[in-house]
């Protein structure tokens, strides 16, 4: 059936069309729905050695090179990554993140100048997720091995139940280490109209208002 | 330069670092931005061998499968492409059409059953585009030699004087040739709100109004 003979039947109903098969893949992708995939797709078959293998390239190599950061968790070419390796990083501080998504919106900002530990989740109870599932070991061991003394630890969790349970347990747990355990602020965001904003937010706002 | 200490700076600001490179081709795709396009080629990255690796294959094998149809000018992997060959499709309706993009609308829609004849683009004094750059000639060898008669000869143009006026060219070319010409119906789109419609689109709906 798969090699069927090249003048027979349209090629709709066949599932490895390979025209299908690349829409198909392309709308799997986060903000690509079925209809922009297509559109894609479509645009790079116009120039298919432009487009096409390039990123067919791109792709493979990615694949091949990338791996987490053996120190921190964040993915990369390089093991240990290019922020863990950096010299004119702060090794003193060190900013824990769920997700490497996280780390990489940091980055970013250009607002943290120390380094990062990707925790790999947040603690659930309801998704069943505890500490073993979560690189809360490493963090404490490189912590405690650290060559530079790591002086304080910044818990950017999300502001969800699961990251404040997370942020209460790691701070348990950093407890008696000496390292001062901060968080991220709450508050409006930046560009944040008052009406939009859930109760929540404002409350935590109200709460945390600072003298102008 | 390209080779670098792997530990030596932070991949920043190295042009080949592999997952700036797939971000920078992702973004390039319509319908993705940068954001969007970083945030697919992390999720691409956390599962190399189940999301980036069947994709660059995808990718290669339809930048090789791939290619214009020799009748009507459709991408497909045959030649002629499946919609030339079905045998159940009406032979002596062609739909002209701007380009893939507008064939691929049409099949979706599930309303033409003949064949298609892609025109590569529209006349436009502005933009030079003459008739020696369009599919015109092949359209017309195509008319002259069809073993079945051609009927009926639909332009599916966009509605736009470039449109019209290629629309026009063709009616002429096709005079005498025994073909009848039609066009698109226009009028009031499917569930459109006529004050949000342009003036051109309701002086058109209401001047070819029919009877209920």
């Amino acid at each position: 059936m798969a090699e069927q003979d090249p003048r027979g039947d349209p090629p709709r109903d066949l599932p490895r069309d390979p025209i299908e098969h690349l829409v198909g893949l392309l709308a799997r992708l986060p903000g690509l729905g079925r209809r922009s995939a297509r559109r894609a797709a479509l645009k790079m078959l116009m120039h298919p050695e432009k487009a096409m293998l390039p990123l067919a390239e791109a792709l493979r190599a990615a694949a091949a090179a990338v791996q987490p950061c053996g120190v921190c968790g964040n993915l990369s070419a390089r093991n240990p990554c290019g922020i863990c390796t950096d010299a004119r990083r702060d090794r003193g501080l060190i900013c824990v993140v769920e997700g490497v998504a996280e780390l990489w919106a940091l980055e970013r900002a250009h607002a943290h100048r120390g380094l990062y530990h990707v925790l790999g989740g947040t603690l659930s109870a309801l998704g069943g997720v505890g500490p073993e599932d979560l690189a809360v070991q490493p963090l404490l061991a490189r912590i405690a091995e650290a060559a530079v003394p790591v002086e304080e630890v910044i818990l950017a969790l999300p502001a969800t139940v699961d990251g404040a349970t997370t942020a209460h347990y790691l701070s348990d747990r950093l407890q008696g280490s000496g390292v001062q355990v901060t968080r991220l602020a709450q508050g409006v965001p930046m560009g944040g109209a008052l009406d939009v904003l859930d109760e929540g937010t404002l409350a935590a706002a109200l709460k945390a208002r600072r003298s102008l």
